[in-house]
């Protein structure tokens, strides 16, 4: 008799909301035996008996990957959990990372999982559905966690997003490690946007204590946005209408 | 008895496999009364009978989107469909926009509407995972129509992306009436960047169709897009790694 095969999908549970979960990620967790994540999102599926939980400490990304190929190369039908969508900052990345620096004993022995990544409701997209439609038109996307990456690279790509009327979506605009995250980016903004622009902060988008809030460029201050905040940044034609805040999808010039 | 509250919920069904509808969406279609939208996302609905369906043409936004306010503020229980996301170049600016220029009466009207926007996922998302995990860095999101933007915008704008060192994300690369848009966009590319640059073709994400191809930027030919195509763009440092293409979490200058 053949082992099973061994399987590693890689899922996106949403921004928090249980709604928000797709089926065909809910079938994958019916359907695994071994979960892998960071804590709060390995905690999300306690209660389920049929998953062993392997949680660990996030920073610690390519080494939860490496155990969890290993743990699908045993024939096992393995999770790997990100919140929001698992290709926007998330596990995707680190797992393909693991398997392309691999020593040659690891890749042989990977060489049979078979690896899915499975898509989900990232958080800027959750946050721009409730605050209206601010990402309607053209947009980036950016990290301003400078763990991975030079702040002066952030700090450059704010930059040119901003020449080129981007809307902007910032995941993970500060934390207690970095408290000094999204105030660089606010002193590029407010050299190059007009004080009227709007900023939009979503925090804990589609859980109980959801919160949302709308300012202009200007009333900002460093610390409306903190590690749980998705921050986003209207283009120049950014409107508000009535409560909600959307992006018209005409540009003229 | 008062008349039950009128209710515009504008959800997003995904890139076309059922099982990428969110549990909300779910719901939302459960509780309609009426659903609007573009031919094919209505036929999505066909055999429900208890949604009365409104399908028109697309480039009628802005008319549908006045008559789904109307349909609600008479106290049903309206659905505005998207494919993928409705916040991404989709019905929920169009919706917004609406709002926004209405005529005193028509505000009037609409003003006791409930309006919702339910997040889906979107074409870029859906593509990057059947792909690995090309957007897992900074990127961006550009519509390559340039029937609501000058087409000098768009080159602009992949201009300074490509120099900030996005990946990217094109939707609606050309059409029939267009078919200039992705051979324009190519022209900035091969300015901007080295040919070896990564350029993925995904079409018919998660349908029965589905493709997908991934090419040097020097084997790049305008053809290999069409409407139906959402092309992502690699940034410097995106792999291949067995049959996958993923961009590093880390950016090293």
């Amino acid at each position: 008799m053949n082992a099973q095969q061994g399987r590693l999908s890689v899922v996106g549970l949403g921004p928090g909301a249980d709604e928000l979960v797709t089926d065909q990620v809910r079938a994958a967790i019916a359907a695994a035996s071994d979960a892998f994540g960071y804590f709060p999102y390995v905690a999300r599926l306690s209660g389920l008996e049929h998953v062993k939980l392997h949680a660990s400490d996030n920073r610690e990304e390519l080494e939860r990957a490496r155990e969890a190929l290993n743990t699908a190369a045993e024939g096992r039908q393995v999770l790997m959990l990100s919140s929001g969508d698992p290709g926007v900052f998330a596990m995707a990345s680190a797992v393909f990372e693991m398997l392309d620096h691999a020593q040659p004993q690891e890749q042989a022995r990977w060489a049979a999982v078979d690896i899915e990544v499975l898509p989900g409701i990232t958080a800027m997209l959750a946050a721009s559905a409730r605050l209206g439609a601010p990402l309607g038109h053209d947009f980036c996307t950016i990290n301003l966690s400078d763990n991975l990456k030079p702040a002066l690279v952030i700090e450059r790509r704010i930059q040119l997003a901003a020449q080129a009327d981007f809307a902007m979506a910032f995941y993970n605009p500060c934390s207690k490690s970095r408290p000094e995250g999204f105030e660089r980016a606010l002193r590029v903004l407010r050299a190059e946007c007009e004080p009227d622009r709007l900023i939009c902060f979503a925090r804990n988008v589609s859980r109980p204590d959801e919160t949302l809030q709308v300012h202009r460029l200007a009333d900002v201050t460093a610390e409306m946005a903190d590690m749980r905040t998705l921050v986003i940044v209207g283009n120049s034609c950014t409107r508000r209408v009535g409560k909600h805040v959307y992006t018209p999808r005409s540009y003229a010039v």
